[in-house]
């Protein structure tokens, strides 16, 4: 089971108070400004030096204006500063490009620091026109309360439909230097593997080059970020980025082959697997997050196929909410991914937080089980579903959540 | 508007009443057997003479027991009867393709034919044991119940969270000859694009050679019963079969070069399309059966991609249950589909029955419109979302329904 096997890795990585400005040198300030009725909605991410930057992007066609700057932005694999407003989307708006660059200029007059060196990024309702104002208002609160200590004031402006902040943080060894990695996230609905309304931004005061920290971003991502789903819908906005600013002082790494890029991957992929499971935990009326381990499976993609149909499944997640073992349906989602299998040999056990278990298909068939005991870990806060498949030794994680009344009610009026 | 576009064609076609057993052979009966509690649960579809036979089944890899006994019999391309049960799929049993032969052998002996020419099919709860003895028990019944005239109480007998029947049927000339075809279907949630608990059973008193009956029920299926969805899951017990009997009279269709063919597929594509408009309008919980056209395509598998994409969206679904006119959504379905156009250009236009509509959409960016009338488009019972591309002639069009509390409903305790 991935939580048992990860577990001992997990030991060097001390987990820490705080999110992003746990590592030296960032600050960070979260402000109302108008773009909501009356919850924060901008928040800023400032390094005191240039970082190193990597950022991964949703992959819809349509993409928000944002993006195509911070992406224009980050060219160098240079930035000091990050922007993000939530409560409008600024995609699919005429001048949408134009406010993003005319945001950056703004920040980057705020901060003296070069307006290129600023990445912008925002999430709310798409399509709706954006006013440069409540961002020009809320422009001098937000540096005046940049905060060493405390960036919760940030991650509470990025959220939308969130019930609750997104933030973890780590602290580990590298050749006697203490280096420190921190997160905010947020997402709730709109949200499928492949990014979604989903934003994370990471820092850390590992010295560190751009292209590493692009190509170790990205392998991780994959791997955490892009295995959760609440409702299939994959957003417009989505964006992770990273600064890194070097302050914590090791020796700067530079190429694929030195040991100190391993220990930061392990560490970059404990927060933003923490981070992302966060997000499918709070799952717009979701009551239970739900874990899918695929097992002993041929290779690393036929593992994750399953993994995310099955989390990704409307009549998974109904039973889920229902506390309804339906073997039917788990093994309906498993027969309609994309991996080539044969399902004649699989086992499916459902898990509860507790390690309470029960086998509920053996070689592809139901099998007759306790139901009294399956409906009380059908009832955990966290449910894993553990699936066998027999074929290998590749195995892959997909988190996701139950589809309740709550996910319609929010949907179902969310822009009016 | 394909509807519009379509029109002319359908006027050759006249629709009759009734269903399968509209044409000239053809006799069925429904009967309660015990696999359900209360309701009709058990059908037989039965021709006087062997019939020409082709089916399609579901793709996903988890294959019901019913499903390999049906291809098995098919294996000649001749057939006489259907045998169909809903209460319990037959599928995920280890005993399932013993159980579906010895269902087959029963129909044969009590029709008088041989067991090869039987073919059956199962749906309902997935994984649950089935015994033989309530077709036993039923078979009686249901053999002496064979009727001429009335189809219904085997379009009954084969629906599960179905709240109506769905029948259609229509009668055309061919060269001198009057020729029928009518049909039955079933299904209501699990349903997805590539079949779902979907069922269709069709008959025609066509003569045609089944190897041209099977290509042409391909061709026809995948634009209109693989055009639907209803909540993205794909069944394990999908099946579309067909039976010709030549009672017609018409000269038997042995090429592919016969303009006979194309008409006979013209009224294929329409009964098909009537069938599977009628499952999606029945998904569970719906309100609003959505048509999605995608039109001015580049070719027509962009325009399949994006359509169905956008019947599939969950966010898309709940903002027309809460009539939210969200454009925004929209654009993010479109551009996380398969496809790949320039959303620069498209226009997007919502349409109500009754050909009212409101432009949401221009050049890819949302403009203002009247939002007291997209409200009222919005509350029609059928809702069209047309979205022009620019980029060529093709077209597609997809179905779906809206996303409710009460699929939730339904679907949270389906089993127990």
């Amino acid at each position: 089971m991935e939580t048992l096997i990860k577990h001992k890795k997990e030991n060097q990585f001390k987990l820490i108070q705080g999110n992003v400005c746990a590592p030296q040198g960032f600050m960070a300030s979260g402000v109302h400004a108008g773009f909501k009725k009356k919850r924060k909605d901008l928040a800023l991410i400032y390094s005191k030096t240039i970082s190193s930057t990597a950022s991964v992007y949703t992959q819809n066609k349509v993409k928000g204006a944002p993006i195509q700057v911070t992406k224009a932005h980050s060219i160098n694999g240079r930035a000091q500063a990050i922007i993000c407003n939530s409560g409008n989307a600024n995609t699919c708006n005429a001048n949408g490009e134009e406010i993003a660059n005319e945001v950056c200029a703004l920040v980057g007059d705020a901060l003296e620091i070069k307006k290129e060196d600023v990445l912008v990024a925002s999430t709310g309702v798409i399509g709706q026109p954006l006013s440069i104002e409540p961002f020009k208002d809320g422009m001098n609160d937000l540096v005046e309360q940049l905060d060493e200590e405390d960036g919760s004031e940030a991650a509470q402006a990025i959220l939308t439909t969130d019930t609750d902040i997104k933030e973890y943080a780590v602290e580990f060894e590298l050749e006697n230097t203490t280096v420190r990695l921190g997160g905010i996230s947020k997402g709730s609905g709109m949200i499928h593997p492949n990014m979604a309304t989903m934003l994370g931004f990471i820092t850390t005061d590992l010295a560190i080059e751009p292209e590493l920290l692009q190509i170790t971003l990205k392998e991780v991502v994959k791997d955490t970020f892009n295995m959760i789903s609440v409702d299939g819908d994959t957003s417009t906005n989505d964006m992770v980025t990273i600064l890194a600013n070097g302050e914590a002082g090791n020796q700067l790494i530079q190429s694929e082959a030195e040991p100190a890029l391993q220990v930061f991957k392990e560490a970059l992929h404990l927060v933003c697997k923490e981070l992302a499971i966060a997000i499918a935990e709070d799952g717009e009326g979701a009551s239970t997050l739900i874990t899918c381990n695929v097992l002993e499976a041929a290779d690393k993609l036929q593992a994750k196929a399953i993994a995310k149909q099955v989390i990704s499944s409307s009549l998974v997640k109904t039973a889920v909410y229902g506390r309804d073992a339906n073997v039917g349906r788990l093994l309906c989602a498993i027969g309609y991914s994309d991996a080539e299998f044969d399902y004649h040999n699989l086992d499916i056990y459902l898990r509860s937080e507790n390690y309470q278990s029960v086998c509920v298909c053996e070689e592809g068939s139901t099998v007759s089980f306790d139901e009294v005991k399956a409906f009380e870990i059908l009832g955990t806060d966290r449910l894993s579903i553990d699936i066998y498949l027999y074929e290998g030794k590749s195995q892959a994680t997909a988190w996701g959540c139950d589809l309740t009344y709550e996910y319609i009610k929010i949907n179902s009026a969310y822009r009016t």
